[in-house]
This record gives C-alpha cells, sequence and structure tokens, in this order.
C-alpha cells in the first residue's frame, strides 16, 4: 500500500515538514462551508442545541419518574431566604431570582433543563456565587435550613445530573471562572471550578501544554463538572483517568467546610487521598471549587486516519494491531458504526470521507513530539491493516482542515441525533470480544417487539453504537421520534441485566444522575453500595447535595 | 557531537536491528564480575541486607517512640486466640506461633522488624492466610476481641510501617501469591495482594506487557503493599500513580467486611470510586487482597543514558529539554548527586561511568515502540545537551550488560548506604526549584553544629540527594554510624519546616508509618486530618488496623 504522507499539526502546536507524497489512496472532501446545516468545527453546545429544539416541550422530571418523591425533610425556599442570599452574594447577576419575581421564568428555564432535553426541574432559584467562601456561606446557610442543593456546571451532562428535580437551589460556577496558576516547569494548571474545558485547553495551547481530557462538550463544560463526573472522553486511551491527572482538589462539604486539598505536587503521600472522593461523586458530598490537573506537553504532531472495516471482528484486529504497533503515540481509537455514520451524513449533508459504505468505521489518532516517526509508524501500521485485510479502505487526513472534518465524523454523532427527536443514552463498559454485540442484540430486540420503522407510526427510528474502542467504552444510542415508557421498558432493566452478565459497567463514563440511579445494582454489590451509604451520611448527613440521584 | 548510536532491548522484549555505529564519545566499562563486592542486577532484598548486618542489634520501636504507648483497649493475645487461628489456617505454616512456644523467637524475628533495622517490634504471633476468607475470619475475630494487627506484605517500607510496635499480631500476605487472570486484549491483570512484583512483572514480560511501577525493592516487595503503600517508584513520570493504574481492589475491612471493588474496567462511573480509599492507606482502614491493574504493552526498545552536570541549574535545564524532545518516550529521568555516586563506587568497587567526578548525574530512560526512532530521539537530545553545554559528559549504554550496569548506579545507592550505618530517610516532594537546595542546606546545618566527619567521633558520615526529577522527588539520605537522638533532633522537625514554608510534601511515596505520623500536620491541614481520622473512625471503630502510626 501507498498512503499519502502528510501530517497534520495541533491548532497552535509546530507544523513538522511535509514528506514527499506518494501515491494517494483516496482524498477526502474539504466540508462544504457553503451548506447551512454544515456543522461548527465543535458542534456541541449545550445552547445550540438547546436553541435548535425550543419549540419541544420538556417534560418534567418528577412527572417522567414518578417514583421520585419530593423529601419533605426539606425546606421550601422563602423571601427571606432569598434576601439572605441576595444580601451575601452582592452582585445582581448572581443571584436569580423566580421565588420573590414572577418575571425571572424565562431566565431560570436553561437552569432547570438539560442540553438533552430529557430532564426538567422546578427550581426557583439559582446562585452564582464568586469564589469558595460565598459557596461556603451559601451551603451552610442551606444546610442549616434544610435547603436542598444542586451544583451546575456547563450543565452538559447526559444523565440529568445537573438539574434540579423539584424545587432545589441551582449553584452555578459559572462565575469561578479563572485560571489560578500554571507552573511550566512541572505542567500543573490550577484553575476554578467554572473554567471552560476548551478556555483551559487553548490557555495550556499557548503555553505547549494540553489538558489531559477531551470530549465534545469541551465548549461549554466546566472542569469542576469534569472532575465531579469523572469525565473520560475521547484520550483516556493516552493521558489516563482524572483519578491520575488530578493532582488537588479544593471543595466545600455540605456543612460549609472548606476542604483545602489542592496540592500542586505528583507525589503526596501524607493521609488518605481526600481529593478521591469527589472526583467522580457528582456533587452528592460537596461542591468543588478548585482543581490542580497534571498537564502533559502538548504533541508536536498529530494524525488523524479514518477507515471502513467489514466486521466487528475486523475493527478487534485493528485495535490489537494499534495498540502493538503505534503503542505510545495512540492517542485516540475510535468506534462508529454504519448507521452512526449515515446519520451525520444525512444531518450535514457532508459528503463520506470513503468512496464506499461500510458496516463499521474507525478513527485513528496519533500525537507525538516528532511528526517524520509518527507519520512513519503510522503508515507501517496502515501498509500492514491494508496489506493483511483488516481494514477495507482508509484515508489519513491531509491538513487541519481535514483533520476537523474526520473528527466531525466522530464527533458529530451526538449532534445528528439530537435532530432526530430524543435519544435513549446508554454509555456502558463491556469486555471488548462483547462490546458492539449489544447494539445488534438491543436492535433485534427492539425489532422483533414491533418498535421500530421508518415512519412516523414507530417510536424508534434507529439504534447505534459508537464509542471509545480503546477503553472497552461503547454508546448504545436508541433514536426515538419522542420518549415513550413504552420503549423505556422494551429495554430497561434488559439492557443492564445483559451488562451485568458480562460484568460490564451501566455506566462507563456518564455517571449516575437520576438516570442510572435505580440501576446501579446491576454494577455494584450491596457490600459497595451500603459503604457508599455510609460516606455519603457522612459528609452530608441531612441529604441536600444533589439529592434523588446518584446512590 | 557524534554518539555511538547503538539500542538496547529490555529483557525479554524484541531487540530492534542495531544502526551503524558513529564515533563513540565514551564507553561505559562491564561491571567487575570477579569483584565479590560487586551487586547484583536487583540488589534491594530485605532478606539480604538484614543478613549483612544481623550482628547489629536493632533498638525496639517502643525504646525509640517512648511517647507512643500501648493502647490498653486491646487485648493481649493468649494461648485461646492461637487455637483459634491454628484451627482456622489450618496449615502449620500459616501460623507462627511465640506465645504458646518459647522456641519461636527466631522464626518470628523477621516479621517484627524492617529491612532498615530501624524499626522493631514485639509481636509472638504471625498469621499468614490463604485467601481473603480466612483474612476475614481472621479480621472478624480481631475486632470481637480487640486485638490488633499489622498487615504486612514484603516487608519493604522504610518508615515502619509494616511491622508491629508493640504485640500487635502481624498478618502477612506470602501464601496469597496468584495471579488470578490476565486478559492481553486489555492489558489487565488480575492477582492476590501477596505476589512479589517482580513475578508479576516477568509474567507479563512474557505477555509483553509490563507493570506500570517499578522500583529497587522488586524483588520482595508484594503488589498490596504497592497499592496500600501508593508505591510511586522509577517510572511514575511515564506510567502515572497506582491512583490511575489501579482498576480495582479486593479487601477486607476490620469487621471482617469483604469489599469485592475488584473492578477489571477502565472505566466505571457508577458511584464512589471505593478502591481509591484503600490506595495509600497503608493497612489502616482494611487489608487488601487483590488488585486488578491497567498494564501497558511491554516498550519494544529501552535505552539508558548517564551524565555528568556541573550544577543543579544545568540538571533542571537538561530535565526541562528532556520533557521537550523526548517527550512521549522519555521514562525515567534521575537525579544522583556526586557524593551518592562515591558510595556507590566505595561500596562496589565499579570503576565509574565516566572519566571525571561531578557533582550531579543524570540517568535519562527512553521506552518506545521503535528503536530507531528512539534512538534518534534521544541522539538529537544528546547532540542539543552536549552541543549547548547544559551537560559535562555523558555515556548511552550500548548493552543490555550496560543497561543494567547504569541503572545500578542509581538503584545501588540505598544498598550502598545501608552499609554505612544507619539512614535518616527523607522522602519529599519539592517544587524542582528547590528541590537539592534542601540537601546543601541539610548538610550546612549538620556541618555547622559540628555533627559531620571522617572518623568515628562524627556521628554523621555523609548528607547525599537523590531521586526522581521527573516527579519533583527527593531523597534526602543522611547517612550516621548510628542512630542518635541528637541527630535526629538537628534534622526534625527542621527538614519539615523547610520543606512547609515550600509547599512541599514530607513524604512523597515513602508514607507515614510510624516515621511521619507525628510530622503529618506539615503536609496537611487540620480541617483534612480531622476529615481522616473520620474515615479511620468509619471504618476501623476499634483502631485494631495498624495502630500507632499513619495519622
Amino acid at each position: 500500500m501507498s498512503s499519502r504522507r502528510l501530517s497534520l499539526a495541533l491548532r497552535r502546536a509546530r507544523l513538522p515538514s511535509a514528506r514527499p507524497a506518494a501515491r494517494p489512496i483516496v482524498s477526502i472532501p474539504s466540508p462544504t462551508s457553503s451548506t447551512t446545516s454544515s456543522i461548527s468545527a465543535r458542534p456541541f453546545t449545550a445552547s445550540s442545541t438547546v436553541a435548535a429544539d425550543s419549540t419541544r416541550q420538556i417534560k418534567y422530571t418528577s412527572d417522567a419518574y414518578p417514583n421520585i418523591k419530593r423529601n419533605p425533610n426539606f425546606a421550601q425556599v422563602t423571601a427571606e431566604d432569598v434576601r439572605f442570599f441576595q444580601e451575601l452574594l452582592g452582585a445582581p447577576s448572581a443571584v436569580v431570582d423566580g421565588v420573590t419575581s414572577d418575571n425571572a421564568a424565562d431566565d431560570i428555564e436553561p437552569f432547570n433543563s438539560d442540553w438533552m432535553r430529557k430532564y426538567r426541574g422546578h427550581t426557583r432559584l439559582v446562585l452564582k456565587p464568586k469564589d469558595k467562601d460565598e459557596i461556603s456561606a451559601v451551603l451552610r446557610y442551606c444546610n442549616e435550613k434544610k435547603l436542598a442543593v444542586v451544583p451546575q456546571g456547563g450543565n452538559t451532562g447526559l444523565v440529568g445530573g445537573s438539574v434540579p428535580v423539584f424545587d432545589e437551589i441551582v449553584i452555578n460556577t459559572s462565575r469561578m471562572n479563572q485560571i489560578r496558576s500554571f507552573d511550566e516547569a512541572s505542567g500543573v494548571l490550577v484553575a476554578d471550578a467554572g473554567v471552560i474545558l476548551e478556555v483551559a485547553d487553548q490557555y495550556l495551547a499557548e503555553r505547549e501544554h494540553l489538558f489531559p481530557l477531551d470530549l465534545g462538550a469541551k465548549g461549554s463544560c466546566h472542569l469542576g463538572g469534569n472532575v465531579a463526573t469523572n469525565a473520560g472522553g475521547l484520550r483516556l486511551l493516552r493521558y489516563g483517568s482524572l483519578h491520575g491527572s488530578v493532582l488537588g482538589v479544593e471543595a466545600v462539604l455540605a456543612d460549609g467546610t472548606v476542604v483545602d486539598a489542592l496540592s500542586t505536587l505528583r507525589k503526596n503521600n501524607t493521609g488518605y487521598d481526600l481529593k478521591q472522593l469527589f472526583i467522580g461523586a457528582e456533587g452528592t458530598l460537596g461542591i468543588i471549587t478548585g482543581v490542580a490537573v497534571q498537564c502533559p506537553p502538548r504533541p508536536k504532531a498529530v494524525n488523524v486516519a479514518y477507515f471502513g472495516l467489514e466486521s466487528y471482528d475486523q475493527v478487534r484486529a485493528a485495535f490489537r494491531e494499534a495498540k502493538g504497533q503505534l503503542s505510545e503515540i495512540l492517542s485516540a481509537f475510535e468506534l462508529m458504526d454504519g448507521r452512526s455514520q449515515r446519520l451525520v451524513h444525512e444531518s450535514t449533508g457532508n459528503k463520506y470521507p470513503l468512496e464506499g459504505e461500510y458496516p463499521f468505521y474507525c478513527l485513528v489518532e496519533t500525537s507525538g513530539s516528532n511528526g517524520e516517526h509518527d507519520l512513519a509508524k503510522l503508515e507501517a501500521f496502515l501498509e500492514h491493516i491494508l496489506g493483511e485485510g483488516i481494514v477495507a479502505d482508509g484515508v489519513l487526513a491531509q491538513d487541519e482542515t481535514q483533520f476537523q472534518a474526520i473528527w466531525r465524523w466522530r464527533e458529530g454523532i451526538t449532534e445528528a441525533l439530537s435532530h432526530l427527536g430524543g435519544t435513549y443514552k446508554y454509555d456502558v463498559s463491556i469486555p471488548l470480544t462483547d462490546l458492539y454485540q449489544l447494539v445488534d442484540d438491543t436492535r433485534d430486540r427492539l425489532t422483533s417487539l414491533g418498535l421500530v420503522g421508518e415512519d412516523d407510526s414507530y417510536p424508534v427510528r434507529a439504534v447505534v453504537g459508537y464509542g471509545h474502542m480503546g477503553d472497552s467504552n461503547l454508546h448504545l444510542n436508541v433514536a426515538v421520534r419522542q420518549y415513550s415508557k413504552e420503549v423505556e421498558k422494551a429495554i430497561e432493566p434488559w439492557v443492564y441485566e445483559w451488562i451485568a452478565q458480562r460484568n460490564g459497567s451501566i455506566s462507563a463514563e456518564h455517571g449516575l444522575g437520576v438516570a442510572k440511579k435505580e440501576f446501579i445494582g446491576y454494577s455494584q454489590n450491596e457490600t459497595n453500595l451500603k459503604l457508599m451509604k455510609q460516606l455519603k451520611a457522612l459528609y452530608d448527613p441531612n441529604g441536600i447535595m444533589n439529592p434523588y440521584k446518584y446512590i
């Protein structure tokens, strides 16, 4: 095989010199920028998606989940409470008051509902403290008065964790948006919880470093929310989990106690690693107000290739080869099934990257410090997998535009699905052998139940699968014309039983929130649940932190 | 500069083809294998070191730390207790009984004292359960009877954490030594807590994978102990901390509850990450009985270089260049001062790797998937740092023997120090700017106090510094002719104040144990300590797990 030996620089990184081109196999078309449906570089933002569908009414979570009852121990917010918060926080923009004002409903709505338009709460009060001391004073007051709260960052979660169910007060971190420090020698970034992930990454790009997390929602999500949900994302394969890369956390407990565990040291074995408790706790133990993160040097060369494959077995074979041959430069190995790519094609109107259509596609990204070396490795890998017939066809991005365009075939799936109506999203971890089987089995099941079809008489439009192959992490998505109990009951708990039988996880990276709370028993045993409830009771005895969710 | 372009394979990994040699700068002598003092490939083992000094009497910890009093709430072990354990565990080798037998003193002594010969307890009972169920039954009994216990793995710790202070029962994991499973597709190893690190790594080497932790004690230390102490070691720079690479932990709490958090999934966001509690808890919350670890592919090519430098500023400059130029293949950057290398020279009789002597030395290791690429990067790095005058002289290992020989100049320091008498070891994390200053300041202080000298009238022989530059982790070692309160008081708490002023950690990777327990306040604030004590009380209300230590 000969492929075009072309290299690509990631955003502000240095461009390695291009090498003479050999015979190209196929080149990828540039995105059709004249089309109105063409999507932006980072298409996923909460606001744009919500705006696109804002005519559709969102059902209240309390209606969708009638089993969840408001905890009568919680007080209701009074005008007196509002006055206290207004005095405490000072700035008029820090309090969005729907308690004493009837005109705030529109202002409050974005904080009550999620970007998927699946969860909707009844809050009438949103607070935006500016620092940990204000959060501490807010929580101390709420804990004393038994006022329940929901910590909220960019509100880009997928399980309803960041919006209220009833009248919980929203504590939004958007005003805590300062980068506190960056040490170029150690690569340690210290930042407020409300810094947007993409802002942090751009700040780091200017300093030749990289945030060790990347995900579709990066334009909206907050670092505090990323850490609170233990976000995984596109490059966990390379940079590891936040449990490893977060060096320190500053958080406020329910009673207002400020926990300063904001160590910037890579090694610090002085007692229990308290910060770990807050990573992935989804705001049920405290509110994260600051984070210290170990950031790697920004790769000087980034390449991306896109393949069509005839079977899932070949996807597994390609991954095995990528791990072996690309090894330390492999930064992403993403799987997309044919249906997911057809949805992107239909949604964007963009021409497919490859000539034919295939049941499976993979996106392989490399990141390294030497463009020539990386291309040589990637070329050897391509030669091998094409020569062995593991992949049927492939394309290598030849410039930044094509790099972005290829990534949109992966990152655009969420957006494409959002145009279809609703989506039941299952974010699961399953051993690689069985990973894709879940998609086929789900499609077969829903089809045999007569739920899948082309016209509006069928509730289900499509069953698609994609995800982070490198992390054994599948996103099973069931696109529906509208959310319905009939479809939900056909999938749940069947899907969780399927996963539990294979020792998988019912939530690989999205977390529990409202959506998975009742199903946690499929991934955690009784003892573990008891221990978790002990921890919750220890740190939040009144249960005011993000109630009705998680465990 | 021209350096010999020679490549090296790590143990069983594949050897990349050698490239034509350019002009060598200097070659390193082979180790003088005829010398009796020449050290073995992995010199550090608990038994050999203790044997070498077994004529010297070890002071009881209870005498060295008279402030520590035996907790009168704990019961004393009776003959009835011994009978219970003998019946429970069955195998005669599972119980070393010094309670009802007077002849067991010699058998028990190795479990009572540490390899540094600094800590010594009074236990008269050692138990070696074979699995988690036996440990559960042992702990349930001990908790009911209020019998204190010490979990013990390979007993290679450096802070007295793995030996008793008074008559705590030793629960040793050496009989739990099975590798349970390894999945080549995901790289996940599941193993008993008592598997020796080197055994695990050799098992993985045969399957082209690597254990993501390496340290001098690998020939003796147990995986359970590694996780319990959150061991850092030589390649944390590359493979990250155990908080990231350990996917699951199986542990037994004080009351006998078996916590099965032995997930093998890379991503699993279903509730609080309970396993994190046990990582670095030094056996104070429970006993780890099994671990699941994410293991990377074994690098196909490993190279090591060794440099002499004229100043610490140059060491920092060399590290900065290594991070930038070697990036994803950099697997170790170790610092050794001139004094530490002289000790190794005197101890082993080996010829120095370089012609001249220098105040500082660095060891740089690369690990990658392509030997030619790695050498090209390393060569460019060498050319740069020699050309810029950052390093004064250097050598590149040319084969496996030289690879091992160079590493011995780093790993042999601990052994060399152990021949001198006692060593006050401080394992600290300090921002890179000030890292080595602590060694100079300590030497100046002890010299001005008249404590340092060549002959036996001075208590201190040498003050040396070395460590993991890549992790901002310094090992400050004060070699003494014998342990004395005079020296200890001259160093402590002065050294901890020095570190606290720079926001460092008083224990980067060695942990707290007995040695650092009383100084934790220099690295943790009151709130954090209160939270830690809450956790301890939650999981071990009777305080039987590894008492008198940690917090």
